[in-house]
């Protein structure tokens, strides 16, 4: 065998490093999870590979403000070379995971390409959980990546020029969202926002009335992991941007164009987001490692894979725990996360003990529509409306900021944001 | 028949003016032809509606920018209904011409919809023209479209992802650019900027001895239709940024990896763009119209279609003459025939006689990088380097800003623009 495989033949980028004994992390996954991994490991005393099937990170909470024609694609992705340029340590390889080999300390890529290391950290991330729900992966739309958002917006606009150029048929405008949390209340707000901006300026022969936006959730409330306050607040809110809520109702079947509720209801529609749930890609099942809940790969409190002395999973694909509960996939824990392992793996080089991961909730936000926020923060502070939009905005830039550390994506957000006022900007692909 | 079949059952805007016996005038193009018809007609009394098949516009002579990854896509293509806001009158239909039935005055779509006019300007543009060169179409890019523009991108990107992963084979980082005209001088100096800024910042690991950048041309010179100065000087700068020109050199043959040069040169490809000629898009020589040289259609001085009474076409389109010249297909004379063809339709509706189509030519300019272009104005003025740069830079700005109409695309422009020098960012596609 060939060893070590962790250099590809071309790359002599840090040559004299790559011939030390320096140990090896390779990092799958360039999302919160992976890139805050690289901050913790990329000044140590280590040769750091991230790869990602993408060759740019996306900064996943936007995404749904590109569904639905707020920002441009490249407001919320970032070039990972770029992102890299301030780690001259780290490298970054464009590829696929198929296969770990732990017993020898090596992962294979799509192109057969096998690289070796000390440390592994899966960081993969998350994608939709259909439940078994016929027809849901088939016809419904899911925003995790960057293609998906692109593709939902191309969509929206497809049946609006449809619209208006053979009328509207049953359902044609109608935009199905599924599931009442963070996500789906996102969508559907900025969706309901989107149609009125949209007929206002740009579809004047549609009349409004004729377009819907329906959010279908199972339970008897929306963002179900707020308080009670937010909750209603935020149901309140969606009302009055013509948001219709389904309260208590359940899909049953999806076919090519109608959703069908248990009970009997049938929602014709035109486009169908899915935002009921998370679970893992079909990577995680591949891998040969325990699974738990939604697919999540099973870790110890250290994040470390059960069973595997070398091999961590953070991020939306763990399924970490913070004293006896699981934590929640969002970006918050999984930047934690990443630290975390990232500070075990300092640890184990220098043969010191891991220690348990611990979740600091620093709170959770979500938001209706422009001035339309729920934040409930640690110490008991619930904060709605146009304060928290305005929380839930400077979070966002800074983590942005953070991520990208250029200017220019402040401004062009801003600039996006600000005169998004005047109708979305909306370019169809091909 | 339905008559008239110019209103879509849905379409209530403007629905008075449609009662009233307004001519009708349908455009098939939004760029600059189409655009500049609808400015002269949009407050004359007229019922005009716009055709394309994307619902937005592109930029064209930016596109190489968004081909080499100076430029996002948002920030050369504008959606069609937004720039039409500031023209209440004028409508606008998604589609694609199939047919023209001139006896009824009747066009037709590629959705069955068939549409009447009183009359009709086709301003469909061009696309390459591959004169028969063997494996020419399948295996080379041309840069028309924005789509076509973001496959380029993409596939340099990979080109430089895959060097990165598995080590440089033979040619996979050689660009061959074929044709040494404005676009082909534009898309090889670019390129070979890309490639200098690209491996100094991003993939370092790449030595830039081997990347290549191949111009070949087959007269024996570049730019042919500037003044000898001009085009030595811009030979001379893409020399001096490493780009190797070959003069009279003719294709003779493409294979997936290989060009193949009259004479028995072979040189082994990673990228090839076609720049060698611009022809007529397949729908020309379907409509049943005249068409000349190159597959444009045939017009009178007039821009009228030879032998059609209400049929107008202009752009790159139209075969149009100027005095006993044929105009070159670029987009000042498409801007001029635009505007033409539209004060034509004014004097046909009034029966008062057309007149013939005179080209004002301002001159002709091409960038072969930053601050290196050539200018050559109307009056005898030749302009280099970086005079003619900023010149290039400032009539680039004021057309833009012009169709955009809006400050957003300037300040983004030249943000992009200005820091570009720090490295491409770029989003590779699914």
């Amino acid at each position: 065998m060939n060893w070590p495989l962790f250099r590809t033949k071309d790359d002599t980028r840090g040559l004299e490093e790559l011939n030390t004994d320096r140990k090896k992390v390779v990092i799958v996954g360039a999302g919160f999870a992976g890139l805050s991994a690289i901050e913790t490991l990329h000044d140590k005393n280590f040769d750091v590979l991230l790869i990602d099937r993408h060759n740019f990170a996306t900064f996943q909470p936007l995404l749904y403000q590109v569904a639905t024609a707020g920002l441009n694609p490249g407001d919320v992705s970032f070039p990972i070379r770029t992102l890299l340029r301030k780690y001259p340590k780290v490298r970054f390889r464009q590829g696929e995971l198929v296969k770990i080999t732990p017993e020898s300390n090596l992962i294979e890529l799509e192109d057969g390409s096998r690289i070796g290391y000390d440390y592994l950290i899966l960081a993969f991330g998350a994608t939709s959980n259909y439940f078994g729900i016929k027809g849901a992966a088939e016809y419904s739309h899911a925003i995790y990546t960057l293609d998906d958002a692109i593709e939902v917006r191309n969509r929206i606009f497809h049946q609006f020029e449809k619209a208006a150029a053979h009328g509207i048929s049953d359902g044609c405008l109608t935009f199905v969202v599924v599931g009442g949390g963070a996500t789906g209340v996102e969508m559907a707000g900025a969706s309901a926002e989107l149609c009125d901006r949209a007929l206002r300026t740009d579809y004047t022969s549609i009349p409004r009335s004729l377009v819907r936006v329906i959010l279908v959730e199972q339970r008897s409330k929306v963002l179900e992991v707020f308080d009670e306050a937010l909750s209603e607040y935020a149901l309140e809110e969606l009302r009055r941007r013509k948001v219709e809520v389904m309260l208590g109702s359940t899909v049953d079947e999806i076919t090519p164009d109608t959703v069908h509720l248990k009970g009997g209801v049938e929602i014709p529609y035109g486009i169908l987001i899915w935002a009921a749930g998370v679970g893992a890609p079909p990577l995680a099942s591949t891998l040969g490692l325990p699974q738990g809940r939604g697919g999540r790969i099973v870790v110890n409190p250290d994040l470390r894979v059960a069973d595997h002395e070398n091999i961590f999973a953070v991020g939306d694909i763990a399924a970490a725990t913070s004293g006896d509960e699981l934590v929640p996939q969002l970006a918050q824990p999984a930047l934690q996360e990443g630290r975390h392992a990232g500070l075990q793996i300092i640890n184990l080089a220098q043969d010191l003990p891991t220690s348990a991961f611990s979740y600091k909730d620093r709170g959770i936000m979500a938001t209706i529509g422009r001035r339309a926020a729920v934040a409930q923060l640690k110490g008991g502070i619930d904060l709605t409306g146009w304060l928290a939009w305005m929380a839930w905005l400077v979070l966002h830039l800074i983590t942005l900021l953070g991520v990208r550390n250029k200017l220019s994506v402040l401004i062009n957000w801003l600039w996006h944001y600000v005169s998004w006022g005047k109708g979305p900007r909306v370019i169809l692909g091909g």
